[in-house]
């Protein structure tokens, strides 16, 4: 930027007391309403923050280095940003804030790292771990909207780790995909497969993530779960992201019509402690036993486990209808006029 | 962490309302109380930020894609996370809370990335800089303590960029130092020296941090300044740390007993724009003219270009106890009880 070319306005005198409204002074030239506005909140809340804690040079350049040593770890297959966001919270939260769910339709959780484009399209009934050690698992769902409807032709991504709580790509000479496959619902909104039970298993903990972790006496496993991911032209969409770890592949897809899921098994040793923040007490499930009728529809051995879920997914008109009002709500108690432009908010200074 | 030897509090259903309460309490375990506090104090904010930003998936995405790239561009002589928090004013907010001035004494200032260990030491009346395209500018300061008593035998380690606007370090067929010395004062307090007048610059742009600036349509310069660093025994000590360059050299010592600061040449085009926010009232200073009797004094011809500066320091109690007073005025604010270990403020809770 060619300083001849831009008006500056002056700052003050700096104190402790004027340093912020300074900041968000010279960051006000941006042309960008919606960056001028997130900068604006950003400055407050970092500076609040060492104010706040009164934070000493020691500390600050602690933290730097920290934020350092996360960056230099980071690869095209190792994302260690999205795991500090996830253990902090951050990302359930984003994701909860982009993606907010009503009651009666099913909640959104974190992705992790380990989706992959490579699951094969399965049909109805099919197995999708070929792990022999695991606990065979018939899962039996259905999909439906909002009015109770089943929506067909639904593509399904459904991926879990194996029975030792690795992903099929956390094992470096596997031969191809395994625990993954790809569906589509029926007529009446249903998919079923044979998979194996879910096991509990950590996130990547040999990095800065892990260490911070270890300093505040956390343990990184997540409870056993699988993963959904739901695509259908006209419903909630949901940028997917991965959590990292050395050993996945790192994904970064606009799924334009994609809704992410997951479902975690009860009574899980971490069920109320999972290391990102990704259980709702709606995605708790049973593992029950199969019915001698269930027995008789599925071909499995009378007694079998099974699991059960009927997924309800919103429209993209529904979602952001809700986004916008819950924008609205949160910009009203800062007290701010506000306006939604391109789907966010921002100040509407006019 | 082995998950067995930990009680972890057990998490609530997770929503936007209560994901940060239930971040904090996993948090808690932690054992280090000050740790504990400035991690609840971040959570807060951090998730604050989202909440009040609706922060989108996209747009969190993007900033940890940033924060990657800050940290990968950077290396033992780039340190971009300190050129970050330089650029959103983190960094002399940090120096203000641990280095409190009272009216009267001193205030400090950034330190930049250009200091080195190389510096000679010189005598009174020594040329510190060997540009003969620089405006000559004779330097005459002293130093006192806050009771107008002058000190002596100071260290002063002084160094500015020569008249193209780079310091010795970034011309790569550099003979050896230029532009730097270090001197003592005397028993009047009073340190003086043959420099060149000093010329604004641009931090290093070419990184994530750059690009930062030009979204937000700021100009990367800093006003012209000469650095000065004091150390003595009892003195106000200041943990020193440099901005980056790819070409400079990144210090991060624990001078346990330097003083921080820097002059800026008043009317300098940037001085009311300082990309840094390193720019004082008190620390901007005319460049006069030599008198008849200074001319004599100091050997220069009359009407010479002359800087001249009264500094003032604290001692080490003096500063700390500021600063105490200060923290516990912040923490008050925010309903806490306080006690200071270790000089750090942490919430009373007994």
């Amino acid at each position: 930027m060619d300083p001849s070319q831009v008006n500056i306005p002056p700052m003050k005198d700096l104190t402790t007391e004027n340093i912020t409204e300074n900041v968000i002074q010279i960051n006000s030239l941006c042309e960008d309403a919606r960056m001028k506005y997130v900068l604006e909140r950003l400055v407050h809340h970092l500076h609040d923050f060492a104010l706040e804690t009164r934070l000493s040079s020691n500390e600050w350049i602690t933290g730097l280095n920290f934020l350092k040593e996360v960056g230099q770890i980071s690869s095209d297959v190792r994302q260690e940003f999205i795991l500090l966001s996830d253990v902090l919270g951050l990302s359930i939260l984003v994701d909860s804030i982009d993606h907010p769910k009503p009651k009666g339709s099913t909640e959104g959780t974190v992705l992790g790292p380990f989706h992959t484009h490579e699951a094969e399209e399965m049909t109805q009934g099919d197995l999708m771990s070929n792990d022999t050690k695991g606990e065979p698992l018939l899962v039996v769902c259905t999909l439906k909207d909002m009015n109770g409807k089943p929506i067909q032709d639904v593509k399904i991504d459904i991926w879990e780790t194996d029975s030792s709580g690795h992903y099929d790509v956390q094992h470096p000479d596997r031969d191809g995909p395994d625990g993954r496959c790809i569906m589509r619902s029926d007529s009446n909104g249903v998919f079923w497969f044979k998979a194996i039970t879910p096991v509990p298993y950590p996130i990547p903990h040999d990095g800065p993530v892990g260490q911070l972790l270890k300093k505040l006496r956390r343990h990184p496993y997540r409870p056993a779960h699988m993963h959904f991911m739901f695509e259908k032209l006209g419903y909630d969409h949901l940028i997917t992201y991965g959590l990292s770890s050395c050993l996945c592949y790192f994904i970064w897809t606009e799924t334009d019509h994609a809704l992410l899921s997951a479902l975690y098994i009860r009574n899980d040793p971490y069920e109320t402690s999972d290391a990102v923040f990704g259980v709702k007490d709606s995605l708790v499930v049973d593992v029950g036993k199969a019915s001698a009728e269930v027995s008789r529809k599925y071909g499995v051995p009378e007694g079998h486990a099974i699991l059960t879920y009927d997924f309800v997914l919103m429209t993209i008109d529904e979602t952001s209808y809700l986004r916008d009002q819950k924008s609205r709500e949160a910009m009203d108690n800062l007290g701010y006029k506000v306006k939604i432009v391109d789907g966010l908010p921002i100040p509407d200074v006019d």
